[in-house]
């Protein structure tokens, strides 16, 4: 099953943070590539590329401009769509029924204006609770739902350092090219 | 069992959204209050507090600049110290032995740099995975897992809004004065 996050109505100006941790929590919870719309933002693409690079992928970071276009490809692909927004139905009700069928996810969080289109595009739109909070939050939450918290167990290819988990302190250790 | 989260190194210029998610999230997911320190931002506390006012609580946040003295005081009181970092023990081994024995958890998430004193005074030093993302998301997942998925339970107290969860689009009930 791939996963993948496209992330709506980016704003360099005003998203960047934001944006950079929905990006990292998609790497870190198993997604295989983040989708940025909205505006153009190669410092941030290059930000989470670097961390690809040190921590290991496979992950990708792309740009496009066309997020409707994203979706319908992904629906004639034979994907589902998964919009994550505080409207929708409990997460707790929906993940059981999408978990185990098998079909790619295409994962939606909104920025700061959602298109009403995304709610009749989606084929659910799903709530990690029905409070506001984060779309970092509710991705990393329904990522883990969804994987059942098998991120605890996700390695990462070609990483050149990695975390030695410690009770105290911090281990880092570094990778050479032979994988040692 | 009270649950508390301590923001450190707090940066308006910088942190302001990422801040104000970490504490949307920490009341979405139960946290009775968010202690912020670093530096001190009225205007950030305003719009949780607005939040709070229009979504229910209890919630409140509050700024100490001497976050030790935070920290010290809750474990002289019986409560436990956990440090959401990725380079402490992964949050699913570490999680079930603190889940159950009922006291008082003060949840700290960090900032841009966290003083080593942090992980010699926390009870814990645990990761959500040991890969880097986002306070945002471990913070919602460590909660998600010290709930065992109870925030889709959690009811909020006098709010004037709620959300109708709806499997297309938006609906919110205003809610008068006699709850109704």
């Amino acid at each position: 099953m791939d996963v993948k996050v496209l992330r709506l109505g980016h704003r360099p100006s005003r998203d960047a943070r934001i944006t950079t941790h929905v990006c990292l929590t998609a790497r870190a919870f198993g997604a295989s590539e983040v989708i940025l719309s909205g505006e153009e933002d190669p410092k941030l693409m290059e930000g989470v590329e670097d961390v690809v690079r040190r921590w290991g992928g496979p992950f990708s970071v792309v740009y496009r401009r066309n997020w409707q276009g994203v979706i319908d490809s992904w629906k004639k692909d034979g994907g589902e769509v998964i919009h994550l927004t505080m409207y929708g139905l409990p997460a707790r009700d929906v993940v059981p029924g999408i978990k185990d069928n098998g079909k790619d996810k295409l994962i939606v969080v909104g920025g700061a204006r959602v298109p009403g289109k995304v709610y009749s595009l989606a084929d659910y739109n799903v709530g990690v609770t029905n409070q506001p909070h984060s779309e970092v939050s509710s991705l990393a939450v329904f990522m883990h739902m969804l994987l059942d918290g098998a991120e605890f167990d996700l390695k990462f290819e070609d990483a050149r350092i990695e975390v030695i988990p410690q009770a105290r302190g911090k281990m880092l250790r570094e990778i050479d090219d032979d994988g040692d």
